[in-house]
């Protein structure tokens, strides 16, 4: 495979590898070019956060302030947020605000006692679920919730490996960090888990979601053959670091399939496309197939508050409890109920889901029209409000160095994205879903004049 | 040792371990003596939630509101809490209320902007800190704290065995499910763990925390034999699940330096006696020794809104980060930040240590008095408004089965308390800081209530 060689290459030419891993990197010897307030915040913040915190852009952004998909800085510049799924329902929403308030004025407790809000939040929650995921489980992240799917999905099996896709990132704890490659060459893999490409619709067209199965099932061989098994399958229903692949409806069901014909399960991590995002289902695994076994959710569930979901068939669920535990202090407390229930409310009760299929097909055909002739652009994906937009170039190298000078561009116009992709080649455009067609407008108009600079400055810039 | 087989025969004697290992638990075979609201929302939490979110006591509460120390049901019951301790500063505290108001009306985002908040708390709470320790990590519970710490510890010694106690609890993700043993048996412990019996300063007296510390080397050789090497101690520094050993002040300085000794690091977990508890120090590693490395926090620090804390030197942090990546999507998130100021506002403000130090030493001499007479008591311990108290009995069963009649009597009497040990032997007395003598009388009184009729009723029941 012509293009894995090239990211081994990259590893080895790119620097630290951690680095390389995290394109869009402030470089603190350029804080001398930063407002003098902020020199002075960076400086104490490195002294208390210290290295292990770094910022997006070659110009942090010192937020102070929000509203909807607006965010203003400590100079009172305002910026266009295209990049945050956080604040699903709009930066500083005060229908979160206020239901957090009124709880954490009344109470908040953890799950060892009854509680109303919890269970009233569970049965909405799951009602935007298949019938077959009826239990749910709460935890304080993406991470924590993807912890336990692993840790469910060997229980059930009796099997210890898992599948992830070969720049997945799953989360931070110790479990995840080893499942995770976007983490650079530098943190090492667990010797259980495999990695297959991600399915590249793009090179591979129809083909992708055949060839992306057929590996799944030579990677389950391959963990039989070392005595691992195949636990599950751990998937990012849009497969965001590696590139964002929504593809077709039913992309990945035949992946879905392989994994349980070779006896394991299917964990969808909904971190990414999650709550409506797509435009095409509220979860990402639900444009392609039902048939998945645990869902996974946290970042856009709570306007920012910490909270994790592990959605499971009871069977797994009772039969998991039955001789194992499972208590999170703070997961479902609350306040971070409170948070998600404005947050259920404002998708459902605005349609934010019919908004993301509109604005985001709006968005990405504006984004296609302009792109198109500058033959800067390789090509352009999405489902909803998550667009990934690959940058042309003659190695994966140079496509990253053209999709960071984008990403810059755009945030020096106050325009916020980032970049994805194993060399950071793929602009990642997955603004919150209240983003309008207006919104849109102001995005395009400022793109479409990074594009005319890089053109105009040249390549080898 | 004779208590340690005595747990062992335990083991097999009292049921499926799981249960064994949650003594205050709801059995919802009972449901049938609760109010008929109260049933409903059983039934509905039970298809939504499962089994696997067993409730408290023998009639579970059903919280409704709480203030300062207070809570009450759904009838309108009020009820004192002498048990949480993740409203440190008070249920509902109104300062806890308005900061992540005002936080959440602004702006919630993550650290890959600056923004001040995080800083501002930072310095201040590492301020509270011994000097050593200059860096802090956010994530979003103790678990993530703790999971990150042996993750670096390991990474600096290069080693991967951990020491913990006998019934630690460390947290929920799969690294710490198998360091914690008061899971039940029916939870594997790694192989890559060693336990050691907690300091008994009950039946060691003044050579406890030398007998850990041997204890401790003789772990730290065992891992060694076995090729794992010792990356770290980690220890609740008030050993909470394994029955409440504050022990005198310099306890666990032997087992620190036998642990450094041994080329581990020391891994403090504060979430149980962190944030002032003792009245002795801010945190309770400091009673002992300021000589450890990592240390961790968690639930008493937002007033319930997720938060983790890691705090370590930037000697540590900063070369971890120098390879390694780490970013916790909602870790030092402004709100749950801003819900931490008003913690440390309080705790700092009213001098909560102090009161700590004042009514915890009341409260204790007055159980105490009322224990002493009654014979059903083998031993009171504890450090500021954190005390436990070991029931007397034949046998540790007979102890355990003596400490659930308390707690669930004094539940009866609408007062809060629950129990911890390997058999639940020792009633857990652990309020909000902002627990009164005023309080502590109402505690008395009904503790006594509770023992005299334990004693009318006799030890058979």
């Amino acid at each position: 495979m012509p293009q894995q060689q090239l990211d081994h290459s990259l590893a080895e030419q790119a620097g630290p590898p951690a680095s390389r891993a995290m394109v869009n990197r402030f470089d603190p010897s350029d804080a001398g070019a930063l407002p003098e307030g902020d020199r002075e915040l960076l400086a104490r913040r490195r002294k208390t956060l210290g290295d292990i915190y770094p910022l997006f852009y070659e110009r942090p952004v010192h937020v102070v302030r929000g509203e909807g998909v607006r965010l203003w800085d400590a100079e009172g510049v305002e910026y266009l947020d295209a990049y945050n799924n956080v604040p699903a329902v709009g930066h500083a929403n005060p229908r979160v605000a206020r239901n957090v308030f009124e709880q954490l004025s009344k109470v908040n407790t953890h799950t060892r006692y009854l509680h109303d809000g919890v269970v009233d939040f569970a049965e909405r929650f799951l009602a935007t679920y298949p019938e077959h995921l009826d239990r749910v489980i709460f935890s304080n992240s993406g991470s924590e919730a993807n912890d336990l799917a692993i840790t469910i999905a060997r229980w059930r099996t009796g099997n210890t490996g898992v599948i992830v896709t070969e720049n997945a990132y799953h989360g931070t704890t110790w479990l995840l960090t080893g499942a995770s490659p976007e983490n650079g060459v530098a943190m090492n893999i667990h010797p259980w888990v495999r990695t297959v490409p991600a399915p590249d619709t793009f090179r591979d067209g129809v083909l992708a979601g055949e060839i992306f199965a057929e590996n799944v099932r030579a990677a389950a061989a391959d963990l039989s053959r070392h005595g691992f098994g195949l636990a599950a399958l751990l998937l990012d229903s849009i497969m965001s670091t590696d590139g964002i692949y929504p593809g077709e409806k039913g992309l990945l069901a035949a992946a879905y399939q392989a994994t349980h014909d070779c006896g394991g399960l299917v964990i969808a991590d909904e971190v990414q496309p999650g709550v409506g995002r797509t435009g095409e289902a509220m979860w990402g695994f639900q444009r392609h197939s039902d048939d998945v076994d645990l869902v996974t959710c946290g970042k856009p569930l709570a306007g920012g508050l910490p909270i994790g979901t592990l959605v499971l068939s009871s069977e797994l669920s009772d039969g998991y409890a039955a001789k194992h535990r499972y208590f999170n202090t703070f997961g479902g407390n609350p306040a971070s109920i409170a948070a998600a229930t404005a947050v259920l409310d404002e998708v459902q009760e605005r349609d934010l889901m019919a908004q993301a299929l509109d604005v985001g097909a709006y968005l990405q055909d504006g984004i296609g029209r302009l792109s198109d002739p500058t033959g800067l652009v390789a090509d352009i994906r999405g489902a909803g409000l998550f667009i990934g937009v690959e940058m042309a170039g003659v190695d994966a190298l140079a496509q990253g160095r053209l999709a960071k000078r984008v990403v810059n561009g755009l945030r020096d116009l106050n325009v916020l994205i980032s970049a994805v992709g194993a060399s950071g080649q793929v602009l990642k455009v997955r603004p919150p879903l209240v983003f309008t067609r207006s919104d849109a407008d102001e995005f395009l108009t400022a793109y479409e004049n990074v594009l005319t600079r890089v053109q105009q400055e040249g390549l080898t810039e």
